[in-house]
């Protein structure tokens, strides 16, 4: 190979915003390895940004710059277009319009691909163009990759993990020093881990989008975002990191998807409990990691960086690399089916676990009795109750363990409890995960 | 792709022991819904094991048994050979007979791969047959696919590991249990983790061929397991359990590869202290997990089941699945990179770092201050001593922790150490590892 120089594939960018900045560096560094060691060789031909301050990159060479992205995504002399914009419009449209012309893409545009992945991935069908989704799960983590074909000879069980770097930094650090979450919260947005708003991250929305990815090339299903029930971190407080301690536990935000007996898949975004001795308890700060489980292959864990400008662009350029490779003839359907399953979400009687329920009662007698009877009503038997000192009598934090008992029995016993008079908090319940 | 049912890829197996008999179950049981749902039709028309008892497994159908491994290897009516026997002949001629006649082949052979991977490579190329290698390494954990075209666009600084599960089920009950090597050995050998001769698992050889691989996939090296520098895990002794514990650590059997600035590559497998707040602490039992450190895209680590009937068949059959797809017209070079640049191992003097030296002495005064002086006149610094109590004067450990210096200089310290009177084992140096 190194005596050839390969035919250079021409590369539109869209978008030079973190990731944007990144790829095109990493492409410039790269590409001369790339083409001799790898035969495949790489030249970026133009980058369509929105923001005019953004162009004219010294180190780039010889690029075309562009305020009008169209003429990126059909221009002539590119063959594969790099969608780094993000969001639904004008996103949808340039890779509609490149798939169109038959162009290769690469996309790390997650939300997009929630809402239109099936639909984007029959229309490079239709077109035999190739495109690339890496980079919308878990930055640099190959995921997408290793379910598409390393797992394509096994029956997936679940995959689940944590999808959220945001939540892991806000989670990890409130477990470290004990602080509140709104102080953690303020941490993380300066030092760049979270948005300004922050409730895309923070109530499990981009989670969700990773969750439907990742389940559609798990499980051939067309998983819609609408039916993972989601549940946000903002509401955990420094109490839940003590008990969850006292239980040989620490809270994970994790994305899961299992596929029950019924066929049905369970899709959620929550808080677990997840055993100290447990892998996942070990990922912590702005990390991503993903447990799949299968029938013959057993339980693998993939951890890295989930985000971020140079993660996320080594991952993009993966899939540049490949697509190149195989111009236009794409192997292997980017969600690993080319025809997807309608998708039926369990019910909430479907998902059965062990709890902790938290409260915070101002004190009074008789508040243990109050809810024993009120959980036995529904079903959910006491595993245990562990109440630590506390000074604030008025604010008093304790945790009951349910022995495994189904969400749907649960919620409606939730439902009379918070009815309750003695709350100072709403109720936290999280599922006890290994 | 479900109205039309798939050309069927015929499949010949070579072995049916451990790995062929799950592989043969697995790929009956796959085989409808990768026909259905994947658009890949395999069919198991042929087995070849030299040990004509195996054969006549119920529930494969209509399969030929032949105890002639060569008519599988040559049959006109097979497209693919899965080579399952393992060591080097006859899989080597077998696998040469296959691709010379234009077969696809799918082996988890890492001892012939790490012996002549680069000539089998060649010969594929040749014959433009496909030839896949995924589970050679680490079983069903998909590392050879992340290296060869995940990580293909970023630079890999360092692939390291336990990449045995046998020695890694042996130090993990050793330090539960704090019972000695000969002991958990034995029960290793009862519960199938370890062989009657445990020499290829325990002193590194089985290691060493899996990195020799990912060294090649990870850097692009020829690198040749007789540049691998070995040590075993058989020195062990339970107060290393006590000593590692105390310095926030545990015992890991790691394979190392890392590329230098010089562009020499570190090769070791020996055990490292690693520590306790690391991933790789984490995985215990007969488990694999593999860290890639790179340029860009930052730390991943992968773990799984690195052994076994189960996890091994899927990532031969996941080969079978990508190469029964690309008929013949692989995408990527098995080994990550069509040409091998030659590798040229690192010298003792290039790798540098601290050290934890073990010592287990008949006690006399002086015998810290005769290992200071050797130590100093090598110039390696003292960080710590720790000594805890001990009820046998006559068999007393203790640990010396070193600051960073360079295993050259280790090396000849402990040339001249081992000369010294006082000990009752020889002293046992690890190196720190985060």
């Amino acid at each position: 190979m190194k005596s050839d120089s390969p035919a250079s594939v021409r590369v539109g960018l869209l978008g030079y915003g973190n990731v944007g900045r990144a790829f095109a560096r990493l492409l410039a560094s790269r590409a001369p390895d790339l083409a001799e060691r790898r035969g495949v060789g790489l030249r970026l031909v133009a980058v369509g940004t929105r923001r005019p301050n953004d162009a004219r990159d010294a180190g780039l060479g010889d690029v075309r710059w562009t305020t009008d992205l169209a003429s990126v995504a059909s221009a002539p002399d590119v063959d594969l277009v790099v969608e780094l914009i993000g969001g639904h419009e004008p996103a949808n449209a340039l890779i509609r319009a490149a798939l169109g012309a038959g162009k290769i893409v690469v996309t790390a545009n997650k939300l997009l691909l929630a809402k239109e992945g099936a639909s984007l991935q029959a229309l490079a069908r239709e077109k035999r163009a190739g495109l690339g989704i890496e980079a919308a799960v878990a930055g640099g983590i190959p995921i997408l990759r290793a379910l598409r074909e390393s797992f394509a000879g096994d029956r997936i069980a679940s995959v689940s993990g944590i999808l959220n770097g945001t939540c892991n930094f806000i989670l990890t650090e409130m477990e470290a020093t004990g602080r509140a979450y709104a102080d953690v919260l303020k941490d993380a947005q300066k030092l760049g881990y979270a948005e300004a708003d922050p409730a895309s991250d923070v109530e499990g929305e981009d989670a969700a989008y990773k969750l439907a990815l990742l389940a559609r090339l798990a499980f051939g299903r067309d998983a819609q975002v609408a039916q993972i029930a989601r549940e946000g971190i903002t509401r955990l407080l420094p109490c839940d990191f003590l008990y969850a301690k006292r239980l040989g536990r620490t809270p994970r935000q994790l994305g899961v998807a299992r596929e029950l007996p019924s066929g049905h898949l369970l899709l959620s975004v929550r808080t677990h409990l997840v055993s100290s001795a447990s892998l996942l308890a070990k990922v912590t700060g702005p990390f991503n990691a993903i447990e799949v489980k299968a029938a013959a292959g057993g339980s693998f864990v993939f951890s890295g960086r989930g985000a971020g400008g140079d993660p996320t662009a080594t991952a993009v350029l993966a899939d540049v690399v490949e697509l190149a490779r195989s111009k236009g003839e794409p192997r292997v359907p980017p969600l690993g089916f080319a025809d997807l399953l309608p998708c039926e979400a369990a019910s909430a009687g479907e998902f059965v676990s062990a709890y902790s329920l938290r409260f915070v009662v101002r004190d009074r007698s008789g508040i243990i009795a109050d809810l024993a009877r009120v959980l036995a009503d529904h079903g959910a038997n006491i595993d245990a109750v562990f109440q630590e000192p506390w000074p604030d009598k008025d604010a008093l934090p304790f945790v009951i363990t349910l022995e495994p008992v189904a969400q749907s029995a649960l919620d409606a016993a939730l439902a009379k409890i918070r009815r309750l008079d003695f709350h100072v908090e709403p109720p936290l319940a999280m599922p006890l995960t290994d």
